[in-house]
């Protein structure tokens, strides 16, 4: 299966699957997709559960977190991605990582006792809550939404917290107070979203690219990341992440998940890919997208499609 | 503070950390090892808790989780070791990740509706429980061993479940009977644990050596990563681990946590380790150490510590 | 003007340019080249006039000297290829370089006051001189071949000198005795001659071929050659030749004359002949031609045209 | 024997040896040597035996070719200091190369039947004799000096030449006249010329220093000679001249004859040193020296002396 144009526009017929429930960062990342605007949204219990359900067909694509500023690669989505059948990335979006502390309206900040979030959420606000609440309890939670969603007036008295740490959001969906406002420790922690689609359809390059694969060595010897690494760097291509990933074989095994400057259409990356294909025991490809923070590729002397071309002729020319 | 040669061979009145409670893989790790065996072993709460204990001198020494076979580097770890006053890994643990499904004695497998575990752990036994247990709930708990705790006979009813994922040792510990071994999709995970300690004595050379840095760039500019790899290549120095870990500076800002072969009293190492202090912004060295594996240092052609005295030597001789 | 199939087979009719006079080992190199056994043999002063006649279309071929295993590369020949119309290698001759003393037929040892030979030929025999003829002046002639050929008995006596250091061949021609054989200090020494033509129709590929080049830099930058040399290396193409040549226009300013295993039909060896034109201010084709020595090219996992092949096709896929 | 810093400042009672007779331009770099002005200038026949007086103590330094901008490396000198007992170059002199065209008193340009020259001058002038002699004929001298001696009315009749193609200052020694000044074909020619001395006694860094080496290979293998240039690359040091010149051995074996940017006192060059020492089969050192041109050394962020210092006291420290 692969999108049609009109399935790409997200026309109110499709369905985009997300991190669940309602009010998660992950929401607001769809929110912030604009062909998705009209789209269906549908709630996922985890990454895993999202990228099944693309795979399925029951969903036509998923916003799925891949990275944040704080916390490094989302493993959990960098795993799910290298495995199965193919996916690919088909845009990505940042969303500010702020955190608020909600309650029930009347609630203060004297009568909390206990305070309710994920544990990424939790470990996010730690400097806030030794100052503020120091003797807070802290209750885990399936997700900051979550923790939300259970102290919604409507959901009955089910959570034994009487705060939680959210998206500003997620307050606002379940009709919570906000007693503070972005309490996080790293006031500028940004996460990283990834739209995920079957293959197929490639968006267009815009000169702001980024190219994401999955790399495996043939083999474990001295020397062999500097060689995968001399494929980008003998054609004037950057890296912009990358981060090992073990392969569950063996300790010590790894693969490595790289996102790399430029789009597949463009000479430089698809001369780099195949010169990965030809030294790499494996070389996933997860796609070409256009960057979220629209910062134009670099292109070193000599790495034009132009330059490309030319030589190419040249070479015709010489082999005749 | 650093440790007298005493206090090094764990003499009874010393006192090494682990993430405790009781009946963690971490505390495996511990028994494992021998120079602690008489020691006090005092359970923390966090690998952060731990660090913290060991900087103000609570204890001598932690043995904390620093990679899994299965899902990589131990983030908070790694994070923790990079900031803050100096901490140096002193030696080495593998545990391998064996699973069992624990209950109280006189539980079927029949009878259990719900199990308890830590994420981790509940991540790492998807198949058996999809075949075995479909349709058990399943409850986070902060630890696999704190799983175990809840059901031990000695604390009541104070469990919502019937069954715990745990380490053999947590059964053992808490009076438990053992319904399935070895209940792990992946056989052979494995997890590493550093024994961390005050820098100040680092362990003799063993010829099978691992010495453990974290790299910071000088300035984030395309090819700066294969420059400072090519510090490693050029000295014959092969890395075993890298990990690239956010900064928290901003989006696309890392440093790399690396393994390498050998010790910092080998010359190639020293040599290395020179070449990366001038040319990175900053280099924290983080301990060599004994391997677990034993497995001994490859040395290639022109690299090992006689190659370098004569080399020095014809220098000195050519200088004069 | 290119060569006709004809032409190249050496028809009789056809005219093969070489370093004369008669007796030169060039003219050695030219009756070992099979295609030229029926062609007609075309003395020339030099390489700069054998390749002007070349040019002009005087001679259809030229034989001319490249390098020689004692003295290097034969920098008159390497500028002259480096400049002018082009002019491709169309296949190599490799003759062993031995040296006769040769005298007029009466004329013994005892008579030799005087030797007459090239400096080249006289560089090569100064040990044998120094035990057997220590005190005989020694005078220049332009070529070993010329000081056979004044010595001829049927040119009269115009020669100053009683002995000539020349190869057997000369001493042949010339009608002339051998006093003694094999007088070369190097018994081993080799001299590469390579047959140069209007370029057009390169020979097709035998599994053991070089490809000749000359690189000039685009600016003379710190870690310049490395750049270009990277360019061979990721492809995994191996160099049998580097000579740095002065440009000539200053003092420190080179270009590579360089020759590397593989013949411009592989595909390893278009990529890279692409990227040096890419990263180079010019780079000048020399051709493609069956290597002397017959020595298989090798060829490193990963840059076969197989593989080379499937990487394409596994791109084109990508991007459909 | 090494040079004492009497013989150094080159006092009268020293002997410098040049490449003669009187007139060369040879003899032009000696005089332009400060610390020889004083001393005894030596002629010497060639290269070798300058090197061979030098070695037997007969002459204290020597100053030889080394270089040339339109020729390239002087093979001779090249290969001369390769082998044989240590001899370190102590400095540099660079010679502006032009040519006069010399007769005798009275002699015009319509007399001109026949030109002497050293064939590497005749080279130099081909374009104008085709213009301004075209019908000339060309004898071979052993020098250019030689040329004009030739034509000294004090030598008598001896020359079968009317006009010698020489230095400035030969026509100046043998009394001729300069029919045409600056007949050269390059008019910014340059040879460099290098003074030789026994070992023992480097001259003090400058700032703007060079350093000459002869590498040779520990085996032919791909990749090879990247491996030695890395040596140089990764510890910011550039190369100013790379020249293969054939071991002799066979085909293709070759070794590399470099100049260095910097010093032996220097922290990156020193290390730059030992590591060839370790990697190469052999390394000889040919010496530090001031450059001619004065070009001070660039230093690459990380490679100063201060930062090579500084990461030893780290290392230190963290080997304490």
């Amino acid at each position: 299966m692969s999108l049609t144009p009109a399935q790409l526009s997200g026309t109110a017929t499709h369905r985009f699957g997300y991190l669940g429930p309602a009010g998660t960062f992950c929401q607001m990342a769809l929110d912030a997709w604009e062909p998705a605007q009209s789209a269906e949204q549908v709630p996922c219990d985890s990454v895993v559960a999202a990228l099944e359900s693309l795979r399925h067909g029951d969903i036509d694509a998923a916003m799925v977190p891949i990275e944040n500023s704080v916390e490094g690669g989302v493993s959990a989505t960098l795993d799910a991605l290298s495995v199965g059948s193919d996916l690919v990335i088909t845009g990505e979006v940042l969303v500010p990582v702020t955190f608020v502390l909600a309650v029930r309206p009347g609630t203060r900040l004297d009568d909390v006792r206990a305070v309710g979030t994920h544990p990424h959420g939790w470990a996010q606000v730690r400097t806030w809550m030794n100052t503020n609440l120091p003797s807070a309890a802290y209750l885990t939670t399936l997700s900051t939404a979550a923790a939300a969603a259970d102290l919604d007036p409507a959901a009955g008295d089910i959570a034994a917290y009487q705060a939680a740490v959210c998206a500003p959001v997620a307050a606002k969906i379940h009709s919570l107070d906000v007693l503070a406002e972005d309490i996080g420790d790293n006031g500028r922690a940004v996460t990283r979203f990834a739209l995920v689609a079957p293959p197929g359809r490639t968006p267009p390059p815009t000169g702001a690219d980024k190219t994401t694969l999955v790399l495996y060595q043939r083999d474990d010897h001295p020397g062999g990341l500097m060689e995968m690494l001399e494929q980008f760097a003998v054609r004037g291509v950057n890296m912009t992440r990358l981060e090992s990933r073990p392969t569950g074989a063996a300790m010590g095994s790894y693969c490595f998940s790289i996102d790399m400057e430029g789009h597949i259409a463009d000479a430089r990356v698809a001369e780099t890919l195949m010169g990965l294909k030809r030294v790499c025991a494996q070389v996933r490809y997860l796609g070409s997208y256009a960057r979220a923070d629209g910062r134009l590729t670099r292109t070193p002397v000599g790495t034009s499609d132009a330059e490309f071309d030319a030589a190419r002729r040249w070479l015709e020319e010489l082999r005749r």
